[in-house]
């Protein structure tokens, strides 16, 4: 800064020192983005959708390809966007009985496995079919492997069917899917980069992203709820959420750097801490938070997705294709546990959006030099027809399941008050 | 981005473009600050001190002067930063009944003036007497003039005395001091720059400024109870509250915009929350929220303060005469409302701390190079001594007035548990 800048310019220089936004800008368009999230998220649930699907709505309007007003890689807002899913998934985390969860491992595990192994085949098939080279395929092929946890989550949370045998299986595979994915980007990153990728190296990702997992539950069950029980002891209910929310973001951070997710971690921290008698006033401070950061995510999400370039024919060939297979996969995966008394279709449909992971895939596929803009929109396509179609049916088949189950008990307008609240 | 980059560095910078900071570093920095936060601050009251003093140790340990962990610089630091003390000051605008703070209008204006010209002059009298030059005289005497309206506030509220005379006076002074700060900054902006300050410019400066408060009031008042009254009967509690941020947010920037300050704003939209039925739900949501962000706030002012630039002699007995006459300014103009019958001790007290604002005028001045490194320090020492005095002295002052006036009715035990508990 030069010695003769007068007061006031240097003064709105510290109020923003190379923020590539003021501050002003960024209050306003946090303001803009949770009055659009809450007003469609209202909206959809006045229809009878999730709330999500009206704030990825929000995003895609907000975003480059309409409005323009929300760029989801500015720095501070994607900040607040990660901020907004480790917050998410430690409140699902909270939320989450493990030995529930443990209970359905077995069709979990087979859920995500043959839920990433059917999507890879038939991306790279369809892809190598429509005459693609094998490295965009394999790339596509593994973007159809994602499972979107986040979103997920929510629409079972938002219909209140978190804790369903159906909503623990989906979100138990969603986990596993989010671990596998990380590996399953190591192994591309080191075909793009022109390595064969060793077996050796592949087992060892696996190993450390799965372990930290167990690790971090099986350390965290010894050691936080003594160290809750001693902050309960002696500070304020406010701490005892902040210091919860502190171990969210550690775990978040510790598993990021052993190569697994920040999602992972802060799902590990909130199971950690489910089972202590802390878990109700904890998540009621989370809960707060949440409403606030978690629409901003999912407007991020929204506003990523560009729909100007579904314009050209070939885009919308391969990209209906891929959809397709992508919707096809998933689905099939939801019965891959033939030996498990639940509703299949419920599962299937529950694994379908691909959400925001898909996106990383995509977006890291075309920072690579590996997608051509042609394939990277088709990939955009599957993700906002996968992310968008999912919550509604979700949605329609666990009220119809509710109605069907719960009828012989109720009257005729009982169950008519009931569908229409839902 | 070159075109063979491999997949995972092309994702990780995805995970954070041109962030300056990855999501996981930052993630672990917020969790850093708030463990070290509310550790302190519960430390702070188990000693009997206001916790905000334990923030701004919590602050200055970590800042640049001793740790080093925290650069209050860090633009989505400082962001999160400028949120927390937008949500403390809507919060108090919320607890604010208008009416009784306009019945201690006269005072608190009186006090605000006296505070501000008291000041002033004895700072540039001293500045001048020590031999600085005219123009960093000038500065120095105009960082003088700040009030902390966040720290005040805090400490009043965590007293629970925000609604006692002499804490509706400090608050309604502090803000109008922010005001008042912000036309000085004009007008020594103007001085530096080397243009004289025309009274018209001055007196638009301060007609908008006021004005806008006024305004927005007023006209917030014939609106939104409407407006949020539409919103509750069509929506969830949490899109209440939401709503309610997203109010404080735009009326914080308009407040900017038009040349007053954020906290006005967002005070104002407190205001005009404040006397609706949906107070309290919006009250109970943002209660969260602030818990998180305004501890972040508070760590960043005690970040600012760089401790190691008090080795100097020079810089000791500028700073100690600074800091006397800061200290004197203020506390005389505490005693200004002849009038009022209140406990002027604890208003003058409560007008003392300078916190955030002092920094802003001292870091503006530097940047300018109208101060150098000498005298920036030496009002980091005025507003090092000035913050932390306060809030203990206050707390003090506050409880044995409470044991002296209520000791009539209470037997010897029940006043002893009483200042055990306060």
């Amino acid at each position: 800064m030069s010695a003769t800048q007068p007061v006031l310019p240097a003064l709105l220089a510290f109020a923003a020192p190379d923020a590539g936004i003021s501050v002003e800008r960024f209050l306003l368009l946090l303001a803009v983005i949770l009055i659009s999230a809450k007003i469609l998220g209202e909206l959809a649930e006045h229809i009878g959708q999730p709330a999500v699907i009206g704030e990825l709505l929000a995003g895609v309007l907000l975003g480059p390809s309409v409005v323009g007003l929300v760029d989801p890689t500015l720095p501070p807002l994607h900040l607040i966007a990660e901020i907004g899913v480790v917050l998410l998934l430690f409140g699902i985390g909270l939320e989450t009985d493990l030995e529930r969860l443990l209970r359905v491992g077995a069709a979990a595990f087979t859920v995500a496995v043959v839920g990433v192994l059917l999507p890879f085949v038939l991306g790279y098939g369809v892809s190598r079919v429509l005459n693609l080279a094998v490295l965009p395929a394999i790339v596509i092929g593994a973007a159809l492997t994602a499972t979107s946890v986040g979103i997920t989550a929510r629409v079972f949370s938002d219909l209140g069917e978190l804790k369903s045998p159906e909503g623990q299986i989906v979100l138990g595979a969603a986990v596993i899917d989010d671990v596998i994915g990380l590996v399953i980007l190591a192994i591309v990153s080191d075909l793009v980069a022109g390595n064969a990728p060793s077996v050796m190296g592949v087992a060892r990702a696996t190993a450390v992203a799965f372990g930290f997992l167990a690790a971090a539950v099986f350390i965290g069950r010894l050691i936080v709820p003594w160290l809750f029980r001693l902050i309960a002891r002696t500070s304020k209910e406010h701490t005892l959420a902040s210091m919860a929310l502190a171990l969210a973001f550690v775990l978040a951070v510790l598993a990021s750097q052993v190569g697994s997710a920040l999602i992972v971690g802060a799902f590990a921290a909130g199971l950690v801490l489910a089972p202590t008698e802390h878990a109700h006033t904890i998540e009621r401070g989370i809960i707060r938070l949440a409403n606030v950061f978690v629409p901003i995510f999912f407007v991020a999400v929204g506003a990523a997705v560009d729909v100007r370039t579904f314009g050209s024919r070939d885009v919308v060939i391969v990209g209906v294709a891929l959809t397709a297979v992508a919707i096809v996969g998933k689905f099939a995966a939801g019965w891959a546990p033939v030996w498990v008394r639940a509703r299949k279709t419920v599962i299937g449909v529950g694994m379908i959006p691909r959400g925001e992971v898909g996106l990383i895939f995509a977006q890291a596929g075309l920072a690579a030099g590996v997608l051509n803009a042609g394939e990277y929109s088709a990939l955009m396509l599957m993700v906002l027809v996968t992310t968008f179609m999912a919550p509604p049916l979700l949605r329609r088949l666990l009220t119809k399941a509710a109605v069907t189950t719960v009828q012989p008990q109720l009257d005729e307008s009982a169950v008519g008050e009931m569908t229409t609240e839902a």
